[in-house]
């Protein structure tokens, strides 16, 4: 009987000032939800933890995504999950779905802002990370905003990220030098080994790291997708050629400071140089995405585009998770797996 | 007899470690050159001087503009002269030309380098001015990068200096609500009731900058033309729109800081709003010179452009007119003129 079934959730317990900690989220039994005409239970199978979640947590209005949590509400990140029960023709019981939902076991929605995933495809967990945001916003910032051409030297920090991946297999496959910065022996060696990148620099080894990436782009930089920031964007920026274009992804450095961090500011470096930085977020590209999608899937089937998850079982596992997004542990996409599809 | 007559110089005498003072330069008596084969002699009419020739002065090659000042050497700017002996038939004597030339009375010069000017379309002056340089900087750095749309709002910084002014009046021809910044009233009454701006803001006098940008801006900054950095910067970037274009063209509050200022990162910002913050150098865009000057040409021709020259007389006070741009106090293009043509 559904009424005997156990349902949870974590909610948004405590605004971090920096860091986050298990403090930021409490977990609590809640009842099981009846879905109204129209609406599904949905039973979540697959939850990602993002780092850009971070700037959520945050206090004041100015986030150009609009989404904030709200204290005592469950935190919402992108997931999959299989319709139980259905009061909507066009969701039938057993449907895979993804969509933004709430950190919940169970959890009723109406069919807005849900999508269809096709299991014949690819792995269902694909739908929130290669094929899904994470993915997507590796295409459109290395695509449509590094522009990288052919015999160009591209560098990504956070290489072996969940979007840094993505978008250094993408230069690779434009034909450029592509140069990934980590934080481990072990990601150099997936960096450089298992995705085929031309050379990786490990940070923490580096000693001088404005010094290794001049060694390592003997040509100078071209691209710079950044997903970290703070000193490490200064290193790979003291490199940057004429016309140079830096896509600003992610702040992985920056987004536990209350405030924005001090650094050398870049203008006359951008004058000298006729650079350009430019931020983006993925929801700015929503018309492209099926196009986008359809070719990080054909890339994905075809082997050009290798993967990585790095998984975690248990619902309750989901802070843990997010927070060690901020130890740099992860190689991969970090995903939460809740429960199987039936 | 031309023996006679006398010839000076002005060198780069001492390398400034912040604002360039007169022992930044040295004036000397030197022989008077005599042309050679294909050269010609030019007398030195119109001496531009310009804030971005403090990037000259300072140490390293790091300057995309591939111009560096030479201890013990002329310093160079755009200048207006006039051939006053030519063994070169394309530049008969009389002929008016301009090009990047050294900080002396007389000297002689190949053709390479050298454009005609033709009297008859506008003052000689203008073409190291509204018709040179300084208008083609306005020019491509406003419509190339900062892609002004009807309807949109604009705000330049340095908005009553050479390039701001231009920047500003092309914004206008656009369509756009245009806020103009500059540091005293006698600039803002300029740019209210000379240039037609809708909104000069003193900078000196605002209080609050950020609130005083957010007021003059109801609907927020689409397109920032920054002329200034620094905390000016802070003050308008904290106001941008989503997808706002902020065209880095000078950055008069850095030039004299021996290393990048600190300042708060723009990243986040940059992330959070999809925005672009480009740098340019006017020379990226050379093969669209001669449109762009046409255009600029019929623009002040009409009237539709105003203009306005600060004029100080005598080639010995071009160190203190290099040094005043400096201090915020001239409205419109800085030129030193040292002799009348013939």
């Amino acid at each position: 009987m559904k009424g005997e079934q156990q349902n949870r959730e974590i909610v948004f317990a405590e605004r971090p000032s920096g860091t986050p900690t298990l403090d930021t989220f409490s977990m609590r039994d809640i009842g099981m939800p009846q879905p109204q005409v129209g609406e599904v239970l949905l039973k979540s199978l697959y939850i990602s933890v993002d780092p850009g979640m971070r700037g959520f947590m945050d206090k004041g209005k100015d986030d150009g995504a609009g989404i904030r949590f709200e204290l005592d509400k469950p935190i919402t990140s992108r997931s999959v999950a299989q319709v139980m029960e259905s009061r909507n023709d066009d969701l039938p019981k057993g449907t895979i779905v993804h969509g933004r939902l709430a950190w919940q076991e169970y959890q009723t929605s109406k069919p807005d802002g849900l999508e269809q995933v096709d299991p014949s495809l690819a792995p269902i967990a694909t739908s929130v990370s290669i094929l899904g945001v994470t993915g997507l916003a590796a295409y459109f910032g290395m695509i449509n905003i590094g522009q990288p051409q052919k015999g160009e030297t591209v560098v990504i920090s956070g290489a072996a990220g969940a979007v840094g991946s993505v978008a250094a297999q993408i230069a690779k496959m434009k034909g450029c030098h592509v140069v990934g910065i980590a934080g481990s022996q072990t990601k150099i060696a997936y960096l450089e080994q298992e995705l085929g990148l031309d050379k990786g620099v490990n940070y923490k080894a580096a000693g001088d790291l404005e010094e290794a990436i001049r060694k390592a782009c003997p040509n100078g930089v071209d691209v710079f997708f950044d997903n970290v920031g703070g000193e490490l964007f200064d290193a790979v920026f003291a490199n940057i050629n004429w016309k140079a274009r830096i896509v600003i992804c992610g702040q992985i450095a920056g987004y536990n400071s209350p405030d924005p961090q001090q650094g050398p500011r870049p203008q006359q470096k951008l004058i000298k140089k006729s650079a350009r930085m430019e931020g983006f977020l993925v929801f700015d590209h929503r018309d492209r995405f099926e196009a986008a999608k359809k070719q990080l899937a054909e890339w994905y089937n075809s082997g050009d585009l290798k993967y990585r998850e790095n998984l975690v079982e248990g619902f309750e596992k989901l802070p843990t998770a997010f927070i060690g997004l901020f130890k740099g542990e992860n190689i991969g996409k970090q995903m939460v797996k809740v429960a199987d599809a039936q």
